[in-house]
């Protein structure tokens, strides 16, 4: 790959969007000093987290217990990479202060051989490495060199930087062909391979590719890992290989199985090593991943990991709205696969389930107040069902507040904060766009801004400041429900002549300063059908509009949503709402059926149906006006 | 109620029915004697019983350990039972032989004071009554008690029942108002109520009333035993109290909660001592939870306990079909608590409750085998998914073998063995007839030999020799699905004068011997449409003919049943099998369309339809033509 195509810097990147300012405003200002304070104990009410202290404590700053989750350390990382981001959307002395004194906490907990870990520093240091399966030591490291990442990029600062890569060396002097490991949580497969975007050390990957090759080879390793130690932590099966995608070596893994988290975290760290070694066959190995995940294990939301069961991947095609499991992060995971996959061969298909991703089952997992956080996110809520009977006990129809496991929230915001990052790559002579959203980008190439009101408009402008005066491409994702024959791309007001490939238009020519590209599309509302080999979705229509789905919602629509039938010759008008929760989204009304009610358990009497007005809501925004059933997929 | 109801006795009919007299044959040849080899360990490769060799060590006949669950003795109760009527039907000197010999067996295993529990005997004498949670001693011995009472029925030997009097008494002496005490699974109040059914002995009845007006009473009475005792035997949660309907006294509870199996237990007992002390308030309390039961409960085919977690009913409404457990013996404990409740009084749903159980999710449990069982009879199966993905764990697409616990297998066969029981009830002036069976019946103011194709034809013949020159009634049930104009009743072939009432047809006239009165009503097809109310079933329709529930297989209808579609218009056919596995039953076959398979997970295209041929067979029949989908509720 001799053009090859790289990601570019957060700092590149400077949003400006009608949707996501207010999104990164919303972070910056409530779920980041939110954190802070749970993080730090101080939101009374809140259960414990003691995170911080936990890190005091092995830092010798002060005395007492570990106390929290064994992945406990990740909340901070996880915090730390959030507040980087949050520095650069908003500067901010105080946070970053804030920030500089955590890091000094962290690298006084860090040990003199690298290292980093207050559960295992302070409870039980003996037995370090030995419990790979539920340990999340890796984990925890691997989260903390992104943190490092993150903060070094955008404040220059060096300090966590070299404690990430101490931590490496730490690693690697564990880990190596003379000693077989392999975390039972993926991600410090991703953390080194980040550290190795950053630096260009190629000893960083070598490290990730050591854990990447490894997996699925010793299919025995947790097993014999659980019988040579004495102790537990959560008491897992050792033997459910799948659940940590250990089951085959991963160039032999042909679908997606096991925790969807780990999964995509393994899957983008693969990718990420497939680009940055040209490595083919790991590239075909993420491909078939992907297209399983895409063709078969996939909400219409995007949301994956459908099992109530593990926070697991289902079978192909067991997609059960009502039961969804679909973490947040889940999703965010698969967001940064498909960015990485993009990387190594830039195809609509990876851009369109990132805007599948980020405008649906993401972002729906975050109140709009900013406080209260899904895990889960359902196709199909039901209170009274939902949240208490057998099947859907993980179901909740409202968001709660703050977890005592908090891994969505702060993976959320970094996501939010950061993405800007997902707009771009750039290669030698090409610069792709991947995704509509409002912001001045510097790349390489030339300064860009770009002017949208994406999702709600189908209109995009770029407007270009090239830095050379040779020719180069602008490559112009076109999400993959806009035809080409509806498709306009205009240069200066004039038709442009580009090639579409692969759901981008290629733009070749000579830029001049302000050159604007314009390129609109019809936003059409689409109905969307789920094969028939999905039994929980035949009969049913799901309702889109760019790249945001639609559910109904009982404050709507009333009581008993599964009455409601749409004929398939019901014309649906849109409506841009001006107040209230749903201000600035466009909402659907249309004409609709309902069934009568019926006291009567069976009847030979179908029921009468009368013709009603049903509107339709982005389904992020679900939830955010009060208690009541929501649906995703609507009778037709 | 001067004009009280009450039941008959087994031994006064004699089944010759060509639906059941085959069901019977099956149950008497096979099943009968392949648990007989079971409890005796002499099935090579079953799992190991034990069951006459607790009793045996028990009894110090030999030595050894228990083995098996904490209740394995009521496998040997039950199969007593079950023996007990297959006598009945088909004496048999050396099946009789071999129940003498058991029931030596069992009373040598009793001990001085009354007390038979080969559990608690053989491994824990010191902890008697002191874990009702989970001991099951008073359910074990509640099962011998109905077993006592149908072997002196049918054989009119004394010495078992002898052995369930003297532990009624060792139960009495600990359990009176001076000790507080309810069992964790009630079955001791049914035992005792049929002991004063049989022997008129109000002790009896008084113990039933203590333990059923007991309930409920005391909330904290698990959760105290469970602090003052020192040992476990599930682990159960004490405070689960609707798991056990300890939750309100028993006329406070106004609906069916908690484990299925014990729910209808419980309330048949109640309905029998309502029916014996002429309680008012008692029979309201079962008239209530039984119509939440038939309202808001049951499935389709009568199967109740919706719930995959803890054999439960679910909330109100929550019927999955795909993930119902259902649990055969659920449906039989029904099938026992309406023929109560229509001593208690006549109305036809009851019946019909009865109707649906026993000819749909009761039977579906047993293979034409009659060696393979299901215990979870769910309304959809897709192999594949159900069995394996989470939810559906428990949802087999199979019958498997004999369990390890083997609590439906013996229920049933008491149940097919008994069944001419439930086809009358007497009062001082009326014959109730509830069902079509064919059968000889020596009742008290008749014998009636009863000619029926049912549940085929809708024509049965009731032939009366009357033992009485007085006038009484003949109150026929005429099941609910049938409308009064469509019906014809006559006597010795002219228009009889009868009153209908409650879902029966009353005939008051002074009866001839050889008179004969038949009823006649039109078998049509009938979709059944669920209430809107249930999420599960909206769209879709239900096949019923006479009693009997239809389903859709695979082996019939190809691959992916949920792409199946029955117009509303389309006419269904009839069709008489005559051979295999469905030889004597009347399939349907109709005009229906089929979704076209897509390999596009959502498509913007809906699914195109074609034409096809669609059949559907008795729902009780499933899974006897190999392994495939099944489906009862089908997309209209």
């Amino acid at each position: 790959m001799k053009n090859k195509i790289h990601s570019v810097s957060l700092k590149q990147t400077r949003c400006e969007d009608k949707f996501w300012s207010p999104y990164q405003k919303k972070v910056v200002d409530t779920v980041i000093p939110y954190q802070q304070r749970i993080l730090n104990d101080e939101i009374p009410g809140a259960e414990k987290s003691h995170a911080l202290a936990n890190f005091r404590i092995a830092a010798g700053m002060e005395e007492g217990e570990f106390y929290g989750m064994v992945f406990q350390d990740s909340d901070v990382a996880k915090w730390l990479e959030a507040a980087a981001y949050s520095l650069w959307v908003h500067p901010d002395p105080e946070l970053e202060k804030s920030a500089d004194e955590v890091i000094d906490i962290i690298a006084k907990a860090q040990q003199e051989d690298g290292y980093l870990d207050s559960y295992f520093t302070i409870k039980e240091p003996e037995h370090r490495w030995k419990n790979l399966l539920e340990g999340h030591e890796l984990y925890c490291m691997g989260h903390m060199m992104e943190a490092a990442c993150g903060y070094y990029e955008v404040t220059g600062k060096k300090k966590i930087l070299e404690v990430a890569e101490n931590m490496a060396d730490c690693i690697a002097s564990v880990f190596h062909e003379g000693h077989y490991g392999i975390p039972g949580h993926e991600e410090v497969e991703v953390g080194l391979m980040r550290l190795y975007q950053l630096t260009g050390e190629e000893k960083y990957s070598k490290l990730a590719a050591y854990f990447i090759e490894n997996r699925g080879k010793q299919k025995d390793f947790f097993h014999r890992e659980k019988e040579n130690r004495d102790f537990e932590i959560f008491g897992m099966d050792p033997d459910y290989l799948e659940y940590n995608q250990s089951h085959a070596p991963v160039r032999e893994q042909k679908s997606a199985e096991g925790h969807a988290v780990r999964a995509v975290y393994l899957y983008r760290a693969m990718a990420d090593l497939a680009a940055a070694t040209e490595d083919e066959s790991l590239k075909q190995a993420c491909e078939v991943l992907m297209d399983n995940i895409l063709q078969k294990k996939m909400y219409l939301t995007g949301a994956i990991g459908s099992s109530g069961e593990w926070e697991s991947f289902s079978k192909d095609y067991d997609l059960p709205p009502d039961r969804a499991y679909a973490e947040t992060c889940a999703q965010i995971g698969l967001v940064f696969f498909a960015k990485s996959m993009l990387e190594l061969e830039p195809k609509g298909k990876y851009a369109d389930i990132i805007e599948r991703c980020i405008y649906n089952s993401t972002i729906s997992g975050m109140q709009l107040d900013g406080k209260h956080f899904f895990y889960v996110n359902p196709l199909e809520t039901n209170p009274g069902l939902s949240g208490e009977v057998f099947g859907m006990k993980h179901v909740l129809p409202e968001r709660p507040g703050w977890y005592a496991c908090a891994c969505c929230p702060p993976n959320l915001a970094r996501m939010i904060l950061s993405i800007g990052k997902y707009c771009w790559s750039e290669s030698e002579d090409t610069i792709y766009a991947h995704l509509m959203i409002g912001q001045k980008a510097e790349l390489d190439h030339a300064n860009i801004a770009v002017e949208t009101e994406y999702p709600w408009k189908g209109e995009v402008k770029y407007i270009l400041t090239p830095k050379t005066e040779e020719a180069f491409t602008l490559a112009v994702h076109v999400p993959g429900y806009v035809s080409e024959k509806s498709l306009t791309i205009t240069i200066n007001g004039e038709a442009a002549g580009y090639q579409i490939k692969d759901g981008y238009a290629y733009i070749c020519r000579t830029w001049g300063a302000g050159d604007v590209v314009q390129m609109s599309f019809p936003m059409e509302i689409r109905k969307m059908y789920g094969t028939v080999r999905c039994r929980d979705t035949v009969g049913c229509v799901g309702l889109m509009r760019g790249p945001i789905v639609y559910c109904i919602e009982g404050v709507d629509n009333g009581l008993q949503l599964q009455a409601l039938i749409l004929p398939r010759d019901s014309k649906i008008e849109e409506h841009k709402e001006t107040e209230g929760a749903l201000a600035g989204t466009v909402t659907l009304t249309m004409n609709a059926l309902r069934e009568a009610d019926s006291a009567e358990l069976y009847s030979v009497n179908a029921p009468e149906r009368t013709p009603v007005t049903m509107k339709a809501v982005p389904y992020y925004i679900w939830g955010n006006r009060g208690l009541g059933q929501m649906r995703v997929w609507i009778r037709e």
